[in-house]
């Protein structure tokens, strides 16, 4: 058996990086600046160390209660007291003032995320600090959303919902001729469509980043964001994950559409995917296991003769990701409805987004969000599903 | 003296990030990918570890010679060889994963950057592998710029100094009201000139985020982006630093203007900042301080009695901030132009952005880019600098 710490050190945790890219650290301090902070706390008593061009903001900005400190100021004081010789380089440094003011406030052991530069982790340790690393969930109860949450993620879905609507608008107006899809006298591109999709979300205050716009068979490689001309009766993924500038929340939605005549080939994966969709959403309450509504969906999909196997070149092809995430202040998140998942808490989020790739053919994914209630779920997403765009 | 290596592991680095976020995963791949990859390498001897997603892509699109490994398949089988009771959470298990690989490529010690996760980095050493932390510049060669380099951070400063110039146009067609500055029967807020700066950058292929446009007071805190209407007769501190969406390097340009009357006390501000950018200029050259660039700055300052001190509410006012940073892949990056940086490295890329800050009078940012040479320095940026806007 393990040690317990000191009982004056439980719960105490340990924070270091950059709240707009570090969702822990946003959570714990609701302070958002573009350069590392560090913070840390026990119960109610936290701390928040910034650099003294962050001081005015960080006191008029950061969670009431938070007791905001200069780490330029402590740094100064510590390398007075430090022979020249023997000053760190500043990574380091300011790990030490980290010790030396979690000494000062009797903590020995703090929790960290496993993210933690390990560069900092080691001059903790190096102090004499403890570090129990913690997995995701770092925060337990960033995993059950308040009502504040819920309303923040429905924000960014109406956003998402309308921004492939305007999608669906442009391929609509757009016209087949042979072999291409032309908008204005021009090929209609999916760089073209990207920007079209990114540009409404900028205008409403959410930023897309990495937006799929992926057709045929730039859609069946799934981290492929899709370049060059969309083509007529071919599967076009869309895929649109914006964050909130204001709340920092992530939506996430994909609709996969043709524009043109849909093969039986691909209208068969279309009504797999919807099956398979539906059969995972049935698996959602709290507590039932994440990995239970992905066998749903594989059990959908093989029942169809959909296999997933490893293709000529070895990559694997049919239902080749797992059925979602959460999703929150990170756009991929605890909980994860994929083979090796645990139990669904309730009020987490997730997306449901099963999908089928196979070369020569193309891709079908469609992806819905779901409240986990404790009797089921509660579809956050409302956005048609249309096959066909003419 | 510290045991060395094996003769084996000289040079043996490991690295494990997103490639979006992580400028070393990206130097050593030349791949972008949304989630973590792994990466280690020996001289020319270089493995990408990706999931099964990737393969693809990673196969087509890393660096040449880059020996391309599934991340997914080697951990299947990894999984299938220990006892389901044993098996670890996904991010140690990955470590598990990458130590096994490194010990059949026979590496049993390896460099890592201090910023790689702590439950990575003990994962490895778990598993006995050594680990050499190493602060930044982690790749030394990514300080000294070659010619592409150059090239795509110009190709960045053309476009930061488009969108600059754009501002400008904005803030001449607008007009002076009593105490407001109007544009199209509305006041001009920070909001919308940033929203103008930003979209400009975007429709040309550059994400521009946390501009600053920051008027008065909020120009006084050198982190707030600034936010309402925009006032005559006070400076405007306009803070640009975009990446390509392309070449994923980063322009960074400051102007500081004034729409309508320059008071004399913001006068002196402009002459001051300018006489202090040239002496940072003119000691910069390879292998001098970057300290003594700042210094220069510093002595310009003092001399004209713009003292840097702490203001009544312990918030420091005058010159707060070092003189410049490295810029590249990352927008701050070594070398430093601070009061303990070291030598510039020939090649080096670095801004040059004195500014002073005082309540009650307004604050003046001007920034410069710069190549560090043998004889001193060229200027990479060609942006004109006027005090008024009229």
């Amino acid at each position: 058996m393990k040690r317990s710490s000191t009982s004056r050190d439980a719960g105490a945790y340990f924070l270091y990086g950059t709240p707009e890219r570090d969702a822990n650290v946003y959570h714990a301090t609701g302070f958002l600046a573009p350069d590392p902070i560090a913070c840390f706390g026990r119960g109610k008593r936290r701390t928040l160390l910034v650099n003294d061009l962050e001081l005015g903001r960080a006191r008029r900005l950061a969670r009431p209660g938070l007791r905001v400190v200069s780490l330029s100021a402590e740094l100064r004081r510590l390398r007075k007291r430090t022979p020249k010789g023997r000053r760190s380089p500043a990574s380091i440094a300011q790990a030490d003032v980290a010790a030396d003011l979690l000494r000062r406030a009797g903590i020995r052991s703090v929790r960290v995320p496993a993210s933690l530069a390990v560069g900092f982790a080691d001059g903790l340790r190096r102090r004499g600090v403890r570090l129990e690393v913690v997995p995701e969930p770092f925060f337990a109860e960033r995993v059950r959303k308040t009502d504040e949450e819920i309303a923040h993620v429905g924000d960014a879905l109406r956003a998402t919902e309308d921004a492939i609507r305007h999608a669906f608008a442009i391929l609509r107006s757009a016209r087949i001729s042979g072999r291409s899809i032309r908008l204005d006298g021009a090929p209609l591109t999916a760089e073209k469509l990207r920007g079209k999709i990114e540009e409404f979300l900028y205008a409403r205050g959410f930023l897309a980043l990495g937006t799929i716009v992926a057709c045929g068979e730039h859609g069946v490689d799934p981290h492929e964001r899709g370049h060059g001309p969309l083509l007529p009766h071919r599967t076009i993924v869309i895929d649109v994950f914006p964050r909130s500038c204001r709340t920092l929340y992530y939506g996430d939605l994909t609709r996969t559409v043709v524009k043109g005549r849909v093969g039986a080939p691909i209208a068969q994966l279309f009504d797999a995917v919807a099956a398979a969709q539906a059969a995972a959403l049935r698996e959602i309450r709290a507590d039932a296991g994440g990995d239970r509504a992905h066998a749903a969906a594989v059990a959908a999909f093989t029942e169809r003769g959909f296999v997933t196997r490893r293709g000529k070149d070895g990559r694997p092809e049919g239902f080749i990701h797992g059925t979602g995430h959460g999703l929150g202040l990170e756009l991929h998140e605890e909980p994860r409805l994929s083979p090796s998942a645990g139990p669904l808490p309730e009020r987490s989020i997730v997306t449901v987004e099963p999908g089928l790739y196979y070369p020569g053919v193309g891709a079908v994914r469609t992806e819905d969000v779901a409240l986990v209630t404790r009797t089921g779920h509660r579809l956050l997403s409302r956005l048609e599903n249309p096959v066909r765009i003419d």
